[in-house]
């Protein structure tokens, strides 16, 4: 897969998640996806996705900086957003929360087999 | 600076790190460095250096995902240590912990100029 072709592929998820078609899911992201070490497979990722939405209703995945090296994609992730519930253990119920993520993505098959994710949740408990 | 150079550039970055050569710091890390959106600068960053060794003596960086794009590296590191004191306001006292941090470094002049760091911080909480 070459570096333009995973930089669309990954623009495309990205675009799939801001627009909830978790039906589309399949197409980026792997069967057997792993993530964080555990093997959660798409219908686990989809569910975790359906969750976060779930508890923001307005997560938007906004791309910070992208770094792109065949068959691996590492990507900044800013979000800006009112959770309703708790958020990471931290009651935030409707506040605005500020914070990024620092994500990695190994590609097969055209597909995110592997997802290495950092949240900054130390940003979150300073903001409450 | 074309990818290769980037890529051994941060490789003796770490090198420069895992034998505590601060005389050599200025070589990698650009004198007006910005940290996490704060401006630091050369000094700054080799004091937090300092800062993390007398906490961790046995810090060692390990790198497990590195990828690189001019002017862009983006690295998953890995720490296998015993804080001799608290880290990130844990009570560690000299016992083991694991954890990774996913960091993205802006080259300028051939030195990091910018750095944005996100440290697993829940994954230490959860060993203690």
């Amino acid at each position: 897969m070459e570096k333009d072709s995973l930089e669309k592929t990954y623009s495309e998820y990205i675009a799939c998640l801001n627009r909830r078609d978790w039906e589309n899911l399949g197409n980026f992201v792997h069967k057997k996806v792993v993530r964080n070490d555990r093997q959660i497979g798409l219908t686990g990722y989809r569910a975790m996705l359906e969750g976060d939405v779930i508890a923001i209703p307005d997560l938007f995945f906004s791309v910070k900086l992208l770094v792109c090296q065949t068959p691996l994609v590492a990507s900044r992730l800013h979000f800006d957003c009112t959770p309703t519930g708790d958020l990471f253990g931290h009651p935030i119920r409707g506040r605005r929360v500020l914070f990024d993520e620092n994500v990695f993505y190994e590609f097969s098959e055209h597909k995110i087999a592997r997802v290495w994710s950092v949240i900054d949740q130390s940003a979150i408990a300073a903001q409450i």
